[in-house]
């Protein structure tokens, strides 16, 4: 089991800068062991936050990229036809409640009910994960916590939580980070210059601001990244950010024209 | 099986404390075996409700989280294949009927139509559990009940119970405790001092006063919990009620105003 | 295959009050081995008559309840996988056939087609159950008997019998019992008195009124039973009505206010 | 093989009497290997035709009742797990290709649209079947002949056979028996006296009018020579009316009505 | 391999008469191995063409009817279960690929995507087919073609190809040969006599001249075929035709009377 | 491994005539493993570009033709079943990871959302991949690169990539060659000379210029050269064109009469 426990170790600190006071209370939350949701746009840091915690807090994590062809069975476990007959082979979140890891469901509305019903037990006061197949109750590890992501731009109604399901977690929001820290991080994460970091910033809020006049999301911190590295490549500034920033989130001729007139400006 | 029923026994006496003459009523149904609906809001005290009943009458308890991709064969059981053929596998309804458990079947009206079916010649004179594919008849053991939860706010025309199952039980309606009740649950369970308690169950109830108005269903008894959990934690009370009580439940702008309000005038 | 028989067997005289001249009637289309469509409401006592006819003519009876998960393979039977090979499990359709049961399929138009197509050659003057996938081909025994329910009521455009399969039976309507054998139903059933089960039915009439006015269906014989149970276990007649006649089948204000008020007005 | 031709012999002459030239034109299709489609309403005697032609030809007849749910595999054959790996199990299409029955495959618009394309090549003049999974390719016996029925009352839009189909088979159509044979046929089969099943015809035309009236579909003279049996077993014959000629195929008051009267007038 | 391709190879001429200079430009695209479309109404000679030209080419041939229900595995192939272990079976596809067959995959827009996307790899310069469940990428055979047919009739929007799977063949139309040609085709295959044949030919364009208007496609060629063959059995042309032209490819009552008329004119 | 990887070397340099600095971006891109997107219409060469790139670095490569009925277990691997036991099979995708190949997955948006959501975790700062059923955490190979193609043609409503997929790859823009540069293609790949060259693509020109006009997208640069291989090979230019560049792609009546006067005029 600890050999287990060490596979699913975070053992690099993940570049984290805080945002606010989120780092004290997502303690608090785990100290009480309450089930976390995390929301906010994709490529805002849910899922580093997430890493970071679970490094500093020293326990093991196990993520979950959820899907809508996932099952119940691929989360709790399954068994597998062997020479002398059957394994059992714990899925995921069995694996994380009995080693005392942290399970980060990531988008979690993507799975199917049968997926979301089946982390109940395991998160009210019975911290009980019922293994119908197999027969077993596995009582949760004291180190197990439960953590899903929720992202609310993809809220439908065909695609939400039950309010069963929602009442059972405490919830970190989270947006991009404000301007000046994030051109630190790109800074930081790629060695380009400040000026270059501030620049890819501006095109970033440029591409925010059309959230919702033709863009489904805006621009994520990650892209603004690869626009980086590529400039640190030795990239043309322009042509860096139309792969990076314009090329892949949108196809629509006048926002396409909208966001190249936006980096023509700023790194005119 | 002696020790199976032992495993599903519930060992400690739950935290129930009582809203009317549900103890009495519920002992009348168990001594004639009816079968028995719980009905009410999410995270209103259902589940807490049965366990406290399966200690004070000293019966096994096997619960189930039904979900639209569970099968009957999922609550039946199942062949399993094993190195000498396949091995037959009870479902947990199969072995509630056999040892004479209480069988909760927790939010019924997500399972697909096999699944309520299935119940049927248990919950009349018959009390048998036909496994068609064992190709045996159980004749439930006489300590045996059914149970079942309904919340009565997700009913809709695609997912309801047919009259031909609704017909084949008597039934309880469950509704969050009265403020008096509720701040006692809250500062018992969490030692949470008096004042917050009741300032908690304040929110509770503007937020609850919203139910129609652009929220699906109330704040549950179980979230004020964990606000009153997080505020033990030295949470500051906003950010405690903030976490608990408005992020996991809406993510719409105006709702969270309202709430906010309600947080910051009840906690001023 | 005696013993087999002798499982299915009714041993105990079902309590069963004729309404009309069902039983003769009954007994000429079993004399031909004409299969038998029995048609009503919900709990009406169509389920208990089939069982006092199987127990009178002294047949097995093998109830399936039919549900729209069900294949046919559920049936007819499968091939299961065992230490030396694959082993054939006849299913409940085919055990009939072979042992001269009558088998009664419960709310067949809850099935999918495949189930009801494959009893055509059992219906007809074949009397034949070809096990396509075992390649044999089943000459019903003499005694076998084909009866199905069906509650006109559920009859939709979606999920109705094809004229092609309701053209293989003769047809017994049920209704709920008159007043007075009703009463006499409940009393004899729960020992109650006379005055409460007169009461009780009346209960039930001013519930059935509702019909299409609010209920889909009235309340059956079995929750005035239920009622009666309740009662004789001391539990106060309005408790026991609210129980068993109200909470089960309604969750509209409106309906619950009138049927409260006939409660109270009843039992003054 | 030779055994096998045997199981599916029609050992007894079955009862037919001929409406038109259609044995003739049978015998003709079938010396030239046509493949044959039968059409007409439910009851009319399709079946039973096919089932005297093949006596009368001395093939085996091997038939199929389809569905919806029926798959290629379930004509074709697949492999079964055995002791020792897998074994091939022919399909009852493959069967009659190998031991040259005729295969009938009874209302093959309920079937999948594999079901149907695999039919193809036994169609035209390659009169092979290609058992994919398992490599081979059978030359069909020069005896094999496929017949499929096909009620025209069912055909939709979204149920229909493909043209590419509809043109491999020539056709044959069927309806009820002109009402001096029906009587006969009646009498035949069930010993009723001549003047009841002159009756019988009758109500039998006046459900027939019906026809789009309120009814899908006719009453069969398969239920006709039900209510006579009823009658030959000294039902009285308003009720035997009833039970097999009104109950089964209607639940509309109106139209029950219709049929009550013409009942009692013809019965008068 | 060489056995297997034996198995495929076609043996005997087919009888083929061209209709235009379709045999030189099949050779030039067989000769550059460009991939094949065959368009063209029901039973107008597509397969037949295409059985020809591997005659003439002296190349197995490797047909496989498609359906909605095939799976890109019936192409490809499977791993069956065995006494010792799994064995790989290929699919058709595999086959053609490596024995050097053409493989005529008919009516491929009935296939699920999955089977049409297989292909692509085998359609353009790399001629690869890879079976990702083996691990193994096939290098297509020198001699192996792929061919597919369409029915533009059938093209709806739900069901029609990618253009990314379009843009991978070179076309062939087809359509019922003229008259004259025709003729020759039905005296030579059933020896009627010419004036009748040509009587067939005209009633052929009688239905053709309905498409569109009441009938979804024309007569084929093939139910002339049969219409003949029945006709030489010494069967009456009017019920020949009626047997083999009328009843199998509609039960619209105008249609059919415009037809019969059409039939008793010409055969006056 | 090594014997894996060369399996998968591009062992002949594919010819590919860059259009701008495609390549040196890419290079670029591949240097900081950037997850990599191509975009635009079918035929236009994104597939040979990739190709082509994964020669000039000497990267294995590792292609994948997405469809609507792949899973996830396609892409990562599964158990298959052994004579002892089951055994692990990597999909092309662990393969890829774990060998350092690029893995370039065709028509992405064609696959199902597990198979788009399993790729999230490589291609973030974690470039792992997670064999859940294995219980096994890739680590990729420092030479790994994902790059996925999409055609903007063919976005829909229904099919569309989310953006926390887009948002996590560079993107790059594709579409058919200038008109010399295609002229020259044509002739290199298939030695026509080069006025018919020139010819093609004007047809090509004239066909392109119908898109959103009737054609749902231009005739391909690989159509282009299919009808310059008939020329070739002796085939009358007309036919050629009609083969390769006309019926293939449309039944519209309209349309085809335009592309004949095309063809006709530009090689008359």
């Amino acid at each position: 089991m600890t050999n287990l426990a060490e596979q699913y170790r975070v053992t690099q600190e993940p570049f984290y800068q805080p945002q606010a006071n989120e780092v004290a209370l997502y303690e608090a939350a785990y100290n009480a062991r309450l089930p976390v949701m995390v929301k906010g746009p994709t490529g805002c840091g849910k899922s580093r936050f997430i890493e970071y915690m679970a490094f500093k807090l020293g326990k093991p994590l196990i993520t979950v990229a959820c899907n809508e062809d996932m099952t119940a069975s691929d989360l709790v476990g399954r068994y597998l036809l062997e020479a002398n007959g059957t394994r059992w082979l714990d899925g995921p979140l069995a694996t994380a409640a009995r080693i005392g890891a942290i399970c980060y469901l990531d988008e979690i509305v993507e799975a199917r009910q049968d997926t979301t019903v089946v982390i109940h037990p395991l998160t009210d006061h019975r911290r009980q994960l019922p293994l119908d197949k197999k027969g077993e109750l596995i009582q949760a590890h004291p180190d197990f916590q439960l953590v899903i992501s929720y992202n609310p731009g993809y809220q439908s109604l065909m695609k939400d939580l039950k309010q069963s399901t929602k009442q059972r977690f405490v919830g970190f929001d989270f947006d991009y980070p404000a301007a000046d820290l994030e051109a630190s991080i790109i800074a930081t994460e790629t060695g380009v210059n400040k000026a270059d970091a501030v620049r890819l910033v501006k095109v970033g809020a440029a591409a925010r601001a059309l959230k919702g006049h033709g863009l489904d999301e805006g621009i994520s911190t990650r892209l603004l990244v690869y626009a980086a590295t590529l400039i640190q490549a030795e990239v043309n500034p322009l042509d860096a950010c139309r792969m990076a920033l314009v090329r892949p989130i949108t196809d629509d001729a006048d926002i396409r024209a909208t966001l190249d007139h936006a980096i023509d400006a700023i790194f005119a």
